[in-house]
């Protein structure tokens, strides 16, 4: 096996085939069964074990080349496999077989007065564009993932894990076509030529959904240029709020944990809102244990005298996503206002309340217009894993289409079969 | 009561203030429960039984300026309300009332095995900007359907039915207001400046979704400049196939039903694709109650011979959408080539196949890539009313987010609602 590609000659003409083979592979794709979807999921977990050498080489090349795109001894450490990482990977896969087989599952079902039976069934959506950065076992979920839910997917993965993702394309393409399935079902795009990406976002006769993950700014480029939708995946701005009548103990340990646990994620806390009434016994508690954890505060005026170590906050505190230790805090009056902070400050992702009281955890349940919101828990919750979806391509910070973790069922749409007698109408 | 309403001076100005003014209204509609909204449906119902010759006053001055826009009769026809109209479009509100509320709905829910409780419950969108052509009952139907499903709506309308949509629209935020709603829940744009809805089309920030409905350069537009997400509302190119098992009788009744019982509208068949076992026994038959009805037959070389009176059909007739009646007919070989034909020229609105053999039937519904597939009925039953689905804003004919007919339910969101006791993740 070798990972060498040859690299396109005229872009356009490489992008526009690369989606005309995924269409052609998405329509034969609608016609195969769960089982053999699943028989794939078993035959590329355990190719992946078997060629753990291989992948492993291909990987070593990547790390080897790390120090030319300027990566950090983190980001390198994200791009490392190993034999666990390896077996983490193709475990995954097995577990999606567990999950059931959304395509054909029918959302409804009704008998009409005229006699005409009307189903509304779910379908693939078709092809999906997917655009991510270095972590190379995401092309492994993100390509398991489309598949199982019916379509076909074009990855694009970042440079800095080029070899790693070939490696990972050929032994998936390899399984495809034994198990028969279209081994055009899983592309990789050959070149790191960024103006690639620029001709697939024109394609919206072949690709039906673009979904980017990486940073802000891949974001708001891809959604600025795609000429179909995009399921947009931003960083959360997520929130905690601890209202006058909270266990504060409790209230402590949920803070704690959403901003301490893993505080590169999109789903941790950056801004900490307390009710003026328990400012005064909450926060030196708290301060004290986030600063142990190494948390840096940033403290609005009337949260700074109780906050030793604390330093002042500006405004651009309370809009930034830190993705690090680093925790803006406020003091607020009311349910209301913390309510009127997060729904102009926040991201829509994810925020909580802690609270005992059956008033409060409603006017915040219902008016925090994100994708999830909280009751007495982390903000880390909101996850397909947490939540009971299984895998996920992303989390979407958007309204329409799909909102928070999207699994097998967000990569799908529906069609209306109706079945009649010779009925017309009248 | 008077129609006369300002121009805005500064568009782009007045856009901005329009949508914050919306963006307001549906933060509080989220909080207004269905009873209200079901009071407000009644009452404006009512007000608009009251307000007969005001309403038909204003509709007098656009009937009497129809003139200078060029409108047909039958446009015209289109604009004139009456009090049957009128009465109609009462009854149609009194209709929603009757619809239960999308809002709050528990889509699903589950405990976790760590305790927590994981709810998905629909919640509106937000904003909707509407954009629609000369009939005036739009106005009304869609500001209803957006309110009930607590959605704000911000209405632009055509210049032809400008006096009848500023007086419904008196009348909408009269009643929003003595019941309790935010008056800004209804909006209608008072300037007929094209630019506006080019304004209106940045503002991803506070519109949610736009709804174009009209013709396809409109919806083109639409979905070449919208900065948020749109449901396309296209017209459709639908089929109508004739299976060489079909009962003959039926297949006759249900492509003059398709084509002829309302050629104008998006469910109206454009193309008769028959199998050629049976096509010198059905054509013959089919072309003369088709001609007998008006009907001008576009055939393909192998339908011709069996057509008296056909034309030679070119191959823009199996692309276009004739909203006339004109039918284009092809002679196929197989259900597959039916298939293969309807995904490359129909338009994936609705397509009909006439069989007694449950394998044809079998691949056709699956393999038709549309938002309908119909069995033995006319393309004519994909509508929201006839699917159940009550009123309907659009047919979609987007695979994303919402396909076919958008009631109530495909103009709402959901979140997730995560209930725990402090649980944090480890």
């Amino acid at each position: 096996m070798s990972t060498t590609t040859e690299v396109p000659q005229d872009l356009k003409q490489y992008t526009l085939e690369t989606a005309q083979r995924a269409k052609e592979a998405s329509r034969q794709l609608g016609a195969i069964s769960g089982a053999v979807k699943n028989q794939w999921l078993k035959s590329a977990a355990a190719r992946l074990r078997e060629q753990t050498t291989f992948l492993l080489e291909a990987n070593q090349k990547d790390i080897a080349a790390a120090p030319q795109y300027g990566l950090s001894e983190a980001q390198v450490d994200r791009l490392r496999l190993s034999p666990e990482r390896l077996e983490g990977i193709a475990g995954a896969l097995e577990e999606l077989v567990m999950l059931s087989d959304p395509i054909g599952e029918v959302l409804e079902s009704t008998r009409r007065p005229n006699g005409l039976q009307v189903s509304k069934v779910r379908v693939p959506l078709g092809v999906v564009f997917f655009i991510y950065e270095s972590r190379p076992n995401v092309t492994v979920d993100a390509a398991a993932i489309c598949v199982k839910s019916g379509n076909a997917v074009i990855l694009r993965g970042g440079k800095e894990a080029f070899h790693s993702n070939q490696a990972f394309h050929q032994i998936l393409s390899q399984t495809l076509v034994e198990c028969g399935l279209p081994e055009h079902a899983v592309q990789m795009v050959t070149t790191t030529d960024r103006s690639a990406v620029g001709h697939f976002l024109e394609l919206s006769e072949l690709i039906d959904v673009t979904i980017p993950r990486g940073g802000k700014s891949l974001i708001e480029r891809v959604a600025a240029e795609a000429k179909m939708p995009v399921i947009k995946h931003f960083d959360g701005n997520c929130h905690v709020y601890v209202d006058l009548s909270a266990d504060l103990k409790m209230a402590a340990e949920i803070i704690v944990n959403s901003k301490c646990q893993r505080p590169g994620v999109c789903n941790a806390a950056e801004t900490l809102l307390v009710h003026s009434n328990v400012a005064a016994e909450f926060l030196p508690r708290a301060a004290e244990i986030l600063q142990e954890n190494g948390v840096e505060l940033r403290c609005c005026e009337r949260s700074l005298p109780f906050v030793p170590g604390g330093v002042a906050a500006t405004d651009a505190d309370f809009h930034d996503e830190f993705l690090d230790l680093i925790l803006a805090v406020k003091v607020v009056d009311s349910v209301e206002e913390a309510v009127a902070h997060i729904n102009h400050y926040g991201s829509h992702h994810t925020d909580a309340i802690v609270t005992r009281m059956i008033e409060p955890a409603e006017i915040f349940l219902n008016q925090v217009d994100s994708s999830a919101v909280v009751q007495n828990a982390a903000t880390r919750f909101n996850d397909g894993g947490e939540l009971g979806l299984g895998a996920e391509i992303g989390i979407s910070t958007d309204k329409f289409h799909a909102r928070g973790p999207c699994g097998l069922r967000e990569l799908t749409s529906y069609k209306y079969i109706i079945q009649g007698q010779g009925q017309v109408r009248s």
